[in-house]
């Protein structure tokens, strides 16, 4: 994973892992980030019976966390030190059934603005080796200042 | 839940109901139909530790879960029998952090057409008892009659 | 329009109505704000065949275009004086053909936040005296305060 | 512009022309086919003062208007001769100010299906031989198969 973006903050990289360390959803969904870079996120999830839905592909929801999280850490990889990112809302189209050994989400910054950051994902699932596009996010990302941060520890 | 329209398939409520509980998801979340009635359905799951993020909240993706549910049994209460309802895309803002001690999903279907149907919900955090919106989705539902099916049992 | 929201500027009205006014596009399409109250905005304007699709019917742009203008402006209604409000995105569903006389756009704010704001609205084509349903928005715009706005006049 | 995907009809090109051709909004804004393969297109459209919003700049909803066709006709190009193509619905993300001398949309199909295709596409202003990307789009388009059209000459 290339970038010529430029983090703000040097330590983007630890600081990104802990915060996503800090979600129990990803624990859950046993989730990890494979890949970073500033404004470049991949993370990937095996498939797990317990986050299907009735024919047995992985839930919506399931690929959303992920290609959320990637959004997010693309985001918040070119966040300043001080700062916090949210999720203001996203958009996906599910492009094919989520079946598979692993489910693999990768997010790009788009477009970084002082508030407000444009994201694209997209999901792939891993099946015998091969690739296949199951889902497509675009997401706005909010930065948040930590003076204005009222819910962070 | 009242509503003016009229079910297809006079066993959409079971037909609904055995679809739920089929998925995985639904029982990992904890959730369950609470109303259901055509094209309108209600979902509601308890919070769980197990599925927030950094800042203790619901996942965004628990939330869009519900919501997800909530408009496609919307769209397959109006359904012939021989239907599966698959979801298109979704679109999905997030208004106030999700705290609380249930999650409630309402959804209502907008429009119902033969093959899209466009559906809209809003996801409630109930908190001291009373509710606070933490998030609406617009989401598009796509018909598939049986004959059409592939990836059904 | 009635609406419960109180406005941070009594002149709300008379400032929404002249930066509606100083949009050219509007003007071009023939709109009108029609009805405007804290957090709510109606907009009409004529069907005109020059802004129709290859099947005579309005173009999802022209729809899009008032859509955008009702949330929008129902977002500034709340705003302070000193504020500019500006689209950040919108998603939209097509559900009917946009045929008839006038196109009828009503907006709503779902949640006012002090830098984002979320808006629903829908859009009718009034037709031998009956609307239908032709489209639905979701969207979120941001306001920007004056002291940060650097392409304000 | 080079595209892998295969043309179900070979006459694609002439077939999505005329149809762009039979839209009176694409004329009223002066916009035109710049580029068209197989899955992709690229529309061009002037700045003209009549589609502006209040700070002077293209208003959103001209932008949407060719970044919809874009999608439209990359998905078109990819239809067999006896379908038309039918917008489902549309998310934009504006990004920047829509200030130049020309707007550029490239479309992408990204998934192509028998019903539904999805189409990613990007917006662009040119200003002094420099482009800079304003607004980007995620597109649902319906096939509609010739005996399923009720709505055609």
């Amino acid at each position: 994973m290339k970038s010529n973006a430029e983090p703000r903050d040097p330590n983007y990289e630890a600081r990104c892992r802990a915060s996503f360390d800090a979600q129990r959803m990803m624990k859950t969904l046993g989730a990890e980030i494979t890949k970073i870079a500033p404004g470049q996120v991949e993370i990937e999830m095996p498939f797990q019976a317990e986050f299907t839905q009735q024919h047995g592909y992985l839930h919506a929801a399931a690929v959303t966390a992920v290609l959320d999280n990637a959004c997010g850490y693309a985001s918040s990889s070119l966040a300043p030190p001080n700062a916090s990112v949210l999720t203001v809302e996203y958009k996906v189209n599910l492009m094919a059934p989520a079946v598979g050994e692993r489910c693999i989400a990768r997010a790009t910054v788009k477009r970084s603005g002082r508030t407000l950051t444009v994201c694209a994902a997209d999901a792939f699932m891993l099946k015998d080796g091969a690739e296949e596009q199951v889902a497509t996010m675009t997401a706005t990302m909010m930065t948040i200042y930590r003076k204005e941060v009222q819910h962070d520890p």
